[in-house]
């Protein structure tokens, strides 16, 4: 999965298109061109490091009449990517926008030495088929996001295989005990006496030497990310190259207002997430945490940005409407959007319930579902006789449907998204368990 | 530098001398036997860890017949040894004089990476040959206490330099930022702001594969090795083999009396100093210091330790006087510890200069030492013109002998351990200087 530039979209080096070069007029309108591209691709970062490195780097891009090299480490672990991976990629896909190449690196080489909070002699926790699986999988799903143009894919067991215990050491002597302990979550789990191995502590100096190997001219990441990547930056020094310049994005925040969204939180929205579930999720969003979903998921301009703002002012629902339509639409196109809008209607604003309901996890895919067991592990019946006495009498909707003794079971897809009710005011939402 | 290990002189095994196998009298005095070896060999350690571990050590010997393998790191910056050193190759000696095998690693593997002190790219900071020529200087003067028998030397670049990323990664799992932060050195700076390289925090670890590639069964070090040490035992039983038994032995104390010896506290007493130079050190020792030499110093039995402490109660000045007699014979042999006593006795005693004169450093071996410069540096003389007419008048002495205006120029190996006195009250000894 390597990606070709094509010449003609890059930006143009000076002698390309000004003709009679050192031309004072045409050098300015450039310079004027990279401030602006600088502002754009720095707007909604929480940090570039150093300030001015990025107009610098776009200025070095131009005269060398080259894409910048970007890039982003990803999880090889395989997992679903959600509305949080997405911030970051989102900003990737800009600078691919402007011509420049996104190089992920797939960390593959630690995956296959295990997991260092498991003592035993897990090696080879994953194996490299399982690795290049899962980078398949990862890719499948940004591609909802990047182009396939102008990309890259790294493993970084291509350059770390071959290194030695003396390149260790060499690299080493660089980075320091106190400043690897700043990191935040380093320096909470020495706070709090969780043991951090020495081998996690070499993890920032590993992906320093990604950005060796691969020429990073920009690094991207959330802010828990920023110590590492600067380690890269030490590095490049280190080996007398140009360091890259790191940009960090804010991390979104789960659908329960906590710090980041996580997938063991239970707080997630993902990029696979049903149109239905895309919505209802973002309509459960409580009001004061818009604005963060707004500004981090929905690739506004500043423009559509202000928008909303006033939306808000005048109509909060509708506000959260926007937000909700622009994610489904993001992921699975304008029509999607429009259903998932409609049938969320059907649901529950045309039946009254209110749209914060109760979830309720139903089983993975492939399982069948009873949906008595549903109701009773629901809290929605206090027995299955009870359930099943009501199913009898019609006082279960599925979606407003009436349910019967005999109905199902289910399977996962066939009821995720949807509303399970009882009588006029229990009801819980159904969604995807995994 | 590898020594043979003779059959004949190891600690026999069960069937070898026991004649009828599983005779119950010959076990127990097999018992006995090892019991009384283990506390001999424990005698004068700050630590055994696990206490037990060391007769259990001496068992499986005895059942395996085999000698233990008894390690100790050694400096590879090729430095005069000293008293310091001395503790604990006498205790390595011990376990070579009951039948066991000195393990002496030289750390020529971190040597050729560089001092991580030094930001600058000084790799091969030492080279292989001086690594070599070194580790030959340190054995010179190691043979003055170790047998040549029993020995084996090995450089660790042998089975470092072969170790990749992975190998590093997979043995540091099991070590914890918070147990090496917790080693004494470590701890300091830390808490002190002085900065910890990344490569110096990974030192641990590589002596513990020390450990695992000679297959230690002991490691001897100061106290300041422990924690170091530990690290072999948990390497070990990471690759499943039995864990070394940890020996550590205390640090002697400075001749002024502080904490450690060390060549850059200017406190030392060297194996090669002359015997005039050892035994007047050791007469300048402050009284409370000497029970601490005459235990770490001496070679002494217990019974002989009982004398020594016998004599000081009675006579104090006596004690003191056996004590420097017994290192001048331990590195000089017996002839020269009597002939020191007698120049010392001829020097201070009947000439009653106190025995605690400043010291003065001449110039290193090869270099010429003009007596005048001496005099002026060492400020008996304000200027060379008092230094040259004291001398045409005869009021300077050297051990009691006039000296001329035209005496001299003298090698250190000359002047170095006596006496340079100006009329009757002021004096300074001269020690070689480095």
């Amino acid at each position: 999965v390597s990606g070709q530039v094509s010449q003609e979209e890059l930006p143009p080096g000076p002698e390309q298109d000004t003709g009679a070069s050192g031309h004072g007029e045409d050098q300015e309108a450039y310079a004027a061109q990279i401030r602006a591209q600088a502002r754009e691709l720095a707007r909604g970062c929480a940090q570039v490091i150093p300030e001015s490195g990025l107009e610098q780097k776009l200025r070095t891009a131009w005269q060398e009449r080259r894409p910048l090299r970007v890039k982003l480490g990803i999880d090889p672990s395989g997992s679903d990517l959600t509305l949080g991976h997405a911030v970051v990629l989102r900003k990737l896909r800009q600078f691919q926008d402007h011509g420049h190449v996104a190089v992920l690196i797939v960390g593959d080489f630690t995956g296959q030495i295990g997991d260092p909070t498991g003592r035993t002699q897990t090696r080879n926790v994953l194996t490299t088929e399982q690795t290049r699986h899962n980078a398949e999988t990862y890719m499948e799903q940004a591609h909802k996001i990047l182009l396939r143009d102008r990309l890259e894919l790294h493993y970084n067991s291509r350059w770390l295989e071959s290194k030695t215990l003396a390149d260790v050491l060499v690299t080493s002597r660089s980075l320091t005990v106190a400043r690897l302990l700043e990191r935040d979550d380093f320096a909470r789990r020495y706070r709090e006496n969780l043991p951090i191995t020495l081998m996690e502590f070499m993890y920032p100096m590993l992906q320093g030497m990604d950005s060796v190997a691969i020429d990073a001219d920009i690094e991207l990441g959330g802010t828990d990310q920023t110590y590492n990547n600067l380690v890269g930056r030490t590095l490049q020094k280190d080996a007398g190259k140009e360091p890259q310049i790191v940009m960090t994005l804010p991390l979104l925040r789960g659908t329960d207002g906590a710090e980041k969204m996580g997938k063991s939180l239970g707080n997630w929205i993902s990029l696979n997430d049903t149109p239905d579930d895309q919505y209802g999720k973002i309509l459960s969003l409580s009001d004061p945490i818009l604005p963060h979903y707004a500004e981090l998921c929905c690739a506004w301009t500043n423009a559509q940005l202000d928008d909303f703002t006033g939306l808000s002012g005048r109509n909060p629902m509708e506000a959260k409407r926007a937000v909700a339509r622009r994610v489904v639409e993001l992921y699975h196109g304008t029509d999607e959007a429009k259903q998932a809008e409609e049938r969320f209607d059907a649901r529950f604003r045309r039946r009254e319930l209110p749209t914060n309901l109760p979830e309720f996890a139903v089983p993975p895919a492939g399982q069948p579902v009873d949906i008595v067991d549903v109701l009773l592990a629901a809290g929605l019946v206090t027995s299955k006789g009870e359930a099943r006495r009501l199913l009898a009498s019609g006082g279960i909707r599925l979606d407003g449907h009436k349910l019967s003794a005999d109905s199902g079971p289910f399977d996962q897809e066939a009821i995720a998204g949807r509303v399970l009710q009882r009588g006029k005011l229990r009801a819980v939402r159904l969604v995807s368990g995994r």
